[in-house]
């Protein structure tokens, strides 16, 4: 680009279009070729640096004096270069991976228009766009018709939190003018293998984590039922007020459903506000054949859905629903006429902003409204039940396979929690072998980094030691992969 | 695109590739289209309709079968030529406008890479990334080399809400654990023309909107430190604890930048937590010429500031500073060790899931990190200088413009709040004047927004009839375009 700078460009340079398109078509094919390297299953996952040796193989400084653009241009891609390709096929390390093309073309989109979604005004389309995709997403949740009032939020944690504010609102509203010293001592109750963002909203709300109880799972890891009941008991008499109970539809690690009928059953018996955090497995709602697995959660009071997870929409995408219609509003609005103001030329209760605990809100509607086009529910369907498919697949062939462990027997979802035996280990006593096994996951995840050629991430639980959690979740990803993964850990750990 | 679909793109069509790459650079094509039309200053800010009509002219409902790509190409030129062009040079509505396009590029990359900030595992560049440039703004904020930590957060609103939670932890840890009820009554303080976000964190944290004291503001819009002190007193005299003031620096309507030295002595005194909100002034620290408006945020304990307003980065991108190092993780860490493993191969005190109230979080500093480098710390300087030369120049010519009349005689920033009084009123009585006013701005936006040539906004304040709030901070905009807008506001109101 001839020593170009960001001055030759629009919209300072009034002049400058042609530069101006070919540097951004500079920039596309720095994106084409990052994406066509990332589907080619011989290209690297990552390339693994310790922060220190990173930060000697990029230059991260801001300068005093602008840079060129062909050096902005370098730095892209380097930037690219030494990332994780979390799109790669066999990147199984979170649930958020994979890059479906027309997400991303509808992010591209969402940047261009760069706009924010409080008013009607400022985003005629993006706001009728919203209203209509959580009008979908309201419908396979189950409530009725004129049930069900939602809003996309920035992640799962603060859908949590917007879920649990509003519970304390539904029960308390003289909480929001005069606080917590106004109303009883309450407390909640979410399984233990929740996600900890409940947790997180109890302190954020000055409920305290103490007075957020873990309620125990079954093997599958499911929330147990009448654990919940006795301690929803016990509570009353310690004279706490129970108000909120989270379960969860996929659950981080293992992937379980809990209950939700038996849980609903109880909420309704005490009281209690029953939040659904389908943040994982919302999506399943997609699928005719799974969704019974979400039995129950058309009983919810509120639901937190995460369309970039099983949906397979590019991070940000989350969504919390509230049952109650105008308790979101209610819950949220501080009466800001200064900006939105109630005299406007048009009707005004499409603008969202009153609704939200954020003033400026990012447009995370277009690029899941653009996917699910170009899937509609057919191609969801089949795409949520292939990912199923392969969980199965995976599932079989490792329990065949020798030195493999399962930590749940049978994975109800698309984690598999297993284990890799190192020979030398196989034939210890049990509690040896659990002990020394508490290493091997970390070791050769440290290997599979350096290798670059996978990523499946592992962790602890209470009772067992570190196991791998294989997600599948990522369209890209073939039978071949699985099989490919499975050969490696076991290349890996042939020493140790 | 023969009636493709995108099951014929990659990654499930593994053989793809040509497919792909004519698909996203036709996107790409209609991206640049829309560009090139949003800098024509003869094309329309708007398109404007009415919800109910809206719908008539966009479909927006989700099918059951895939839709073809070429049905996709149509909606994304639709959904753009609908919306409004936040970045065209005529486009004053809203503090965050205008589309830089390095910045852009950025986001498009961001999209390209689609990752997740909470560890160094799967974002090792863009977490390194994220600390060298909030090292930078620190500096900037004028902290010592070892004080402050920061978090990039969606948006300013849970920007504050993280401060007034780290504050609140900072007073009182046992709080986390425990909840309310086990601290005094919790009150805090910010001026009356603050933004209502500090309210909102009152409202979610459980301290109570009562208990968030507004002080009254000078003529200016700017906090009266002595009505701060003096609450702070009464206050205490109450049985309520003083434990947060929220100074503004660069207020929503009027642009105000509160008096924080003073605010910081009177904290010191009381010893209360110090808290800037400089989400829309804090991108003055970038001009050495004008940064004094700042003076005292190097005391603050906590600072907002949002990339996404004067920085001129697209939405969203925002970031809450803390002074003291720890307290972040201290506060929002949930012993989520499944999630954030401590025995992992590479310095986990990288991963920055701890000390989020998100788990899954966003990358917004990508695109600020390259439209920084683009511009360097002298294009910054130049860019915020010629917007507050331009304020002026707008400011001196409609204080010589009949009909016009000021809110606030001398604007400290880039608001520019005035009325546009219609021939026919000039005469009255200042009161019924005053009383007509209130329906002027209504009326003349209305209008606005048909002819679609050009966008400002407009509220009312306690004292004052609906007055217009232009805000100057589009580096599109150019002399011209302001004096366009102030004739057509005498264009529109003729009639009146």
């Amino acid at each position: 680009m001839n020593n170009l700078h960001a001055t030759d460009l629009l919209p300072v340079n009034q002049d400058g279009w042609k530069e101006t398109e070919t540097f951004l078509k500079e920039v596309v094919e720095i994106l084409l070729s990052y994406i066509k390297t990332q589907n080619d299953r011989s290209s690297k996952v990552l390339e693994f640096h310790h922060p220190q040796d990173m930060l000697k193989l990029i230059d991260l400084s801001i300068p005093d004096k602008p840079m060129s653009l062909d050096d902005l241009l370098n730095s892209c891609q380097e930037v690219l270069k030494l990332g994780v390709k979390t799109g790669h096929p066999r990147f199984f390390n979170q649930i958020s991976c994979g890059l479906d093309l027309v997400c991303m073309a509808g992010e591209w989109l969402t940047a261009t228009a760069n706009t924010n979604m409080f008013t009607y005004e400022i985003s005629p389309v993006f706001i009728l766009m919203e209203k209509e995709v959580m009008r979908k997403m309201i419908q396979l949740i189950g409530w009725g018709d004129d049930e069900g009032d939602g809003i996309f939020s920035p992640g799962g944690a603060i859908a949590n939190l917007y879920a649990m504010n509003a519970a304390r609102h539904n029960a308390f509203p003289r909480c929001k003018p005069l606080g917590m010293t106004s109303v009883p001592t309450l407390c909640c109750f979410t399984s233990i293998d929740s996600h900890y963002s409940i947790k997180g909203a109890a302190a954020v709300t000055g409920i305290g984590t103490d007075n957020c109880f873990n309620i125990p799972t079954d093997k599958l890891g499911r929330m147990i039922p009448e654990a919940l009941e006795q301690k929803i008991i016990e509570c009353k008499k310690d004279g706490l007020y129970p108000f909120f109970v989270a379960a969860t539809a996929g659950t981080t690690v293992y992937g379980a459903f809990d209950p939700l009928i038996q849980i609903a059953d109880i909420c309704e018996k005490y009281g209690v506000w029953f939040h659904v955090d389908a943040a994982w497995g919302g999506g399943l709602l997609l699928s005719p054949e799974h969704k019974y697995k979400l039995r129950g959660i058309e009983r919810a009071n509120s639901v937190t859905w995460n369309p970039h997870k099983l949906m397979g929409s590019l991070l940000q995408c989350s969504a919390c629903f509230i049952r109650k219609d105008g308790l979101l509003f209610q819950t949220n609005q501080m009466s800001a006429d200064y900006l939105f103001q109630q005299d406007k030329p048009y009707d005004v209760s499409y603008d969202t902003g009153d609704r939200s605990i954020q003033c400026g809100r990012r447009n995370d509607v277009l690029k899941l409204w653009l996917m699910w086009r170009s899937k509609g529910m057919e191609g969801y369907r089949k795409q949520i039940n292939r990912l199923l498919d392969l969980a199965q697949y995976f599932t079989s062939k490792i329990k065949r396979t020798e030195g493999y462990e399962m930590v749940i027997e049978d994975p109800q979802f698309l984690n598999i929690c297993f284990w890799y035996v190192p020979k030398r280990l196989r034939n210890m006593p049990q509690k040896e072998k659990m002990a020394r096994l508490e290493k091997i996951a970390p070791k050769i995840k440290g290997k599979m980094m350096e290798r670059g050629t996978t990523m499946v991430g592992y962790q602890p639980d209470n009772n067992t030691p570190n196991f791998f959690r294989l997600i599948i979740n990522n369209p890209a990803t073939t039978e071949e992969d699985l099989d490919f993964l499975i050969q490696e850990i076991i290349d890996i750990a042939i020493d140790m």
